[in-house]
């Protein structure tokens, strides 16, 4: 099999799970611009999502929020996902929409919030019982403002104490992920800043319990494919987020504000095994959709993916190993962009093809006649929102 | 006069300006926390920003946005602060909160919608002549999120159309102020993103066209007290937005981050004469209280402006310059140090008591029973917010 | 003319300078790592930047350091680089490197030291009408260290001075182009430290003062190709010292860190005309290969330049325009990218091959024995670093 | 015992450790100005450092760099040390200042560098041995410059490794402490960038392996006391090596580019328990005096630990605490701003006659004539430097 052929093997069967509040309007503190045609509820999202799907083939699963994405009965919502060929993906808890959480979920000062916070996270474990979900991803937004507002360890105590009431939680088939993020909305402390104390907590908790990478959640100058690699080597790689910013959590399309990084993360996860059948990585979206359309923001963040992962199963490896060996500062790093260098865009379509899917994803996508189609159905109701 | 005196007189005729827009709800974009008592109208802000100024004595005027406290009798809305003793200041111009301005206000590729947008400013001209506000403060959220959705240059051409058009509409005694900010909400072009922009443009607008300095609003690491020197030097310094941030835009209380920057900053102030009795910097907060209750918050930040200032007016000048002139680094920067970790606080006690205002303004407001008296009293209603 | 041919056309005129001390150790304050066959004088340093012309085809002309460069008489200089095909270019000052300098140079508080450091550049105006140069480039290292060390305001009084003498030192074909640089080696206050600063400067001194873009000396989030396009518009951008940074001031080779933003600076510039045959732009590269060799090393930067340059060149600009004035986000992005996703390296092999050059310059180097024989050659004498 | 007391008596048994290299010659890649009087060999760092012991009280120990203070017989650099009333500290090795290292030392590609490189770092262990020092610090200049050039996994290997052999190397009553660091030298990787990084190796390694907080070696807008408290609660923080920054690693005198940043930390430690007597985290300083004079920059950054320190002891913790409790964000502040208000140089000056020391450690120095007397002694030889 040549290299071509290897790279279209991998990313026949690469999986990109799509968050389900993408396809809700989002936006800024200073105003979300509504858009026509947004879900109402999360049938319509699982709808978006489809066509997601049906354009790219290769994002069968979406990722729900609860409670944004709550229902009476989950039985219904997986059985809507399969009908149009997708699955309920990874649960995402929500602590962070609630006037309690004011100081804090888990880490807050008062044990009643802490009590109500570590309630929902036991309901969304009921949630995956019920969607057949193996993820439970945890992001706090728990964190301080001012200096002296709470105590930074007291808050690690209590943080400590809920993660491992909720691993306790979990059946042996399911797993934590833990998220972290730098700041926003919390903005002197927050109590998982960074992958080391992700790291850390979850390396006391066990085996199931692995770290979140969201691409958007770094102090600036953060080399994140280091992070990668170093969490790959530990085991303790769970899950990306995937977005893209030139400043803070900006939650652009990934790979739109610096493609060369995105290539760059994803040769770490090539390199070590990280697409490979036996891996468990998730990889996810994890992006707002602020003044873009949605449904064709979400194909156009897909295929980026699939072409820094083409680029990155493109590299030459034999020939980098040579160059590294040697001290061979420039033929390394050319033997890299090399790959970079490509335009691995005809092979994407010809993998489409082969896969029985539109080579060109965006350009069938306007063709399609869902976007005026939802514009007219989705009229009344309350759109779906960040909160929604 | 000794030190002490001459600093007692400069701060007992500092004035800080209050934004309306501080008593009402904020949040991030994960979260607007409800709190009880805030103000359902721009008369009930006035009342509250009242409170403030008759606890600290120096914050004797209110800044509007429009069309937040847009109002139908500005005559009316002038006498109900003259009641409570204080006066309207600075008007804002809010073209950011409207569906059309999705991709821009004055910037905006489409050209109805940048008449619109220079509609509103001209309507906030007419507001100032009405409440005889001196300034036109603009920030422009304008930009865009990604590289190749507008030409940057073009937008720049709009940006100085519009500028141009509101200049020519201001009357001789009214000033355009142009403030920058980094990024957010665009995340990837900023239309005014630092002060050079802003500078540049008001160079060509006129003697009346000054540059805003919010702290908030700069990459990190960039030396705003150097900013701040070089408009002074150049005459162009307008006002001043306080807050403070430790990671982005926080618009924490100023002086909260970093009380040493403050220091820095209000010393080249103080240096500059921009406190003189003949300066017409506008000193204003700018600030968003999400999680504190509104009015201590308020008094915080004003409080936090008079220490700083404080400890900027008792610098020893004198051998300031000695050490700078002899090339004594360790010397200069002693003198400057001698003066920041002075406690002024007994200081500005006295001058409250002086100034017939309580030494301990917290403790005074807490004592008050206001905040009491607003929670009980406003109930129903819509509660003013960001867009309220 | 096709969009292929056209784009051909302004890359075989395209002209980038190269930096003489590119080809002499170089390192951090850790440690200077010594390389084999580095040039020990001027003249080695111009056999080796014509190579680099050589094997690229765009690289006519070396800029000088002084007084690094420094030799008896530059009629013999320039005409050893005539002998190998190029010529002399921009004169840098160097005001850095005396003991004197310690506490800056034309803004040391010390008059002797200001009048010292006026001499030398004086002297490179002197070289300057004997090189027959057109650019003399200031970068200043002047700052302070310490809150309090010196005077922000009075610095820029004595820059001012300086500057102000310095350019009624030129003649009327002759340019000042002031560099800035966010820090180091000062690391409180640089007295030019930002594009705005430079940018007032250089508006009070005239016509032929403009502002030098190193794309290295920005604050972290700095949206350079928006202080380009800005420069652009106001006919005040007079150079780019180009490399490339993760962090600081790295000086890296150009496009090495981030190839998608040279690519977005380049399209500003093509934009603007800034490659038509009448632009006076001065493209240089100013970089430091502390650990790779030095000749390849500017061979692969002088590469990077030309396939930024290309692929900007191939952007449809008049499908751009469309999508833009349509507020059609996804498509006019998608318009960029797909020039950016370009594989342009087949172009400049067939445009080198046109031009007489070899189409692999990185393996025409490699092959042509050069790296081996200034191995042998160079031995003894004392090897060029920064300040040899 | 009062607050005030009770504080007396922690600053009173408070030490802080000098490092030899402070009183050396330093400088950034473009100059390292020479000052006059520097030593010019570690028994005249020792005298430096003494005195500033003699001034403070507090510094009893000087830290040493291998091999620039290899000296034949570590005996009498003791007996040096012990005569003039301090002690030898820590040993620093230094794996970065050969031409072997230029692609890394412990992480090399090469084995053969590798296996110097440790062979060093056992010699390190050798002079702990003699001087009887508890401490290795290890910082790691090792890291690659461009994408490609070496692999991330591969060099966490080699480093593991190394690490491992050191550990297994040193005595019971020896420790490990492994340093991380942003960037610089090294600008695209770094083997150990973070926390997190060193963290997870000294887990593997064992119980005397610590973490090294330097508080310069940090990205932008890093909570550094969350950091320390978060290691401070795992039992993990080995170290401190002081400075400030207002960028990069600028390594200014501790506390001053943000004196709350550093009373912040300071905070944090005290209510760990890290200052009391049982304590064994090392407080050492680390910095570079480029531009002003070594010995009374050493005794002003010792002033300005203590007097963060003094600070960090008078917060009413109770009221904190409960302020904290009670959900009062302005309150808990407030209670921490108190401490960080109050003028603590009188209590200091009263420690300082209590312990038999001056007063005014900077004006007594100056009193000396120290100074006066190196530089006329210290003429000939060759002055200390990095590297010398």
């Amino acid at each position: 099999m040549t290299g071509r052929e290897a790279a279209k093997s991998v990313l026949r069967a690469q999986k990109i799970e799509l968050p389900s509040w993408a396809f809700g309007n989002s936006g800024t503190r200073f105003k979300v611009f509504a858009q026509q045609g947004v879900p109402r509820d999360p049938f319509e999202k699982i709808a978006d999502a489809a066509r997601v799907h049906a354009h790219t083939g290769v994002a069968p699963s979406i990722a729900l929020h609860i409670p944004w994405d709550a229902v009476d009965d989950y039985a219904v919502l997986g059985r809507a996902a399969a009908d149009v060929g997708i699955k309920l993906g990874t649960i995402n808890a929500n602590v962070f929409q609630d006037d309690d959480y004011k100081l804090g979920s888990v880490t807050n000062p008062d044990p009643a919030v802490r009590r109500k916070a570590l309630d929902h996270l036991f309901a969304c474990v009921d949630v995956m019982d019920r969607t057949g979900s193996r993820d439970l991803k945890l992001w706090f937004s728990d964190g301080t403002n001012y200096p002296g507002q709470d105590d930074i360890r007291a808050r690690q105590d209590r943080l400590a104490e809920a993660l491992s009431a909720v691993y306790e939680r979990l059946s042996a088939d399911q797993r934590l992920i833990l998220e972290y993020k730098l700041f926003e909305p919390a903005f002197y402390t927050t109590d998982v800043p960074d992958w080391g104390t992700s790291y850390a907590h979850c390396l006391k908790l066990g085996e199931r319990a692995k770290v979140c990478v969201d691409t958007g959640h770094h102090a600036p100058g953060t080399n994140i494919e280091f992070i990668v690699a170093f969490l790959l080597r530990e085991g303790k790689l769970g899950a990306f987020d995937f977005n893209s910013r030139f400043y803070a959590d900006d939650d652009l399309i990934v790979g739109a504000a610096d493609p060369f990084q995105l290539f760059r993360i994803l040769f770490e996860v090539v390199n070590a095994g990280g697409l490979a059948a036996d891996s468990d990585i998730a990889f996810m979206l994890d992006q707002c959709h602020n003044i873009e359309p949605k449904i064709p923001g979400q194909i156009r963040s897909v295929m980026n993916v699939q072409e820094a992962t083409a680029k990155a199963l493109l590299v030459d490896t034999e020939a980098l190993g040579a160059a590294q060996a040697a001290g061979d500062v420039l033929g390394a790093n050319g033997v890299l962009m090399d790959a970079y260098n490509t335009d691995v865009r005809p092979l994407l379509a010809e993998l489409r093809e082969e896969m029985g899917v539109d080579p060109d994803p965006m350009g069938a996508y306007a063709r399609s006649g869902y976007a005026e189609q939802i514009t007219g159905d989705r009229v009344g109701g309350r759109q779906a929102g960040w909160g929604a």
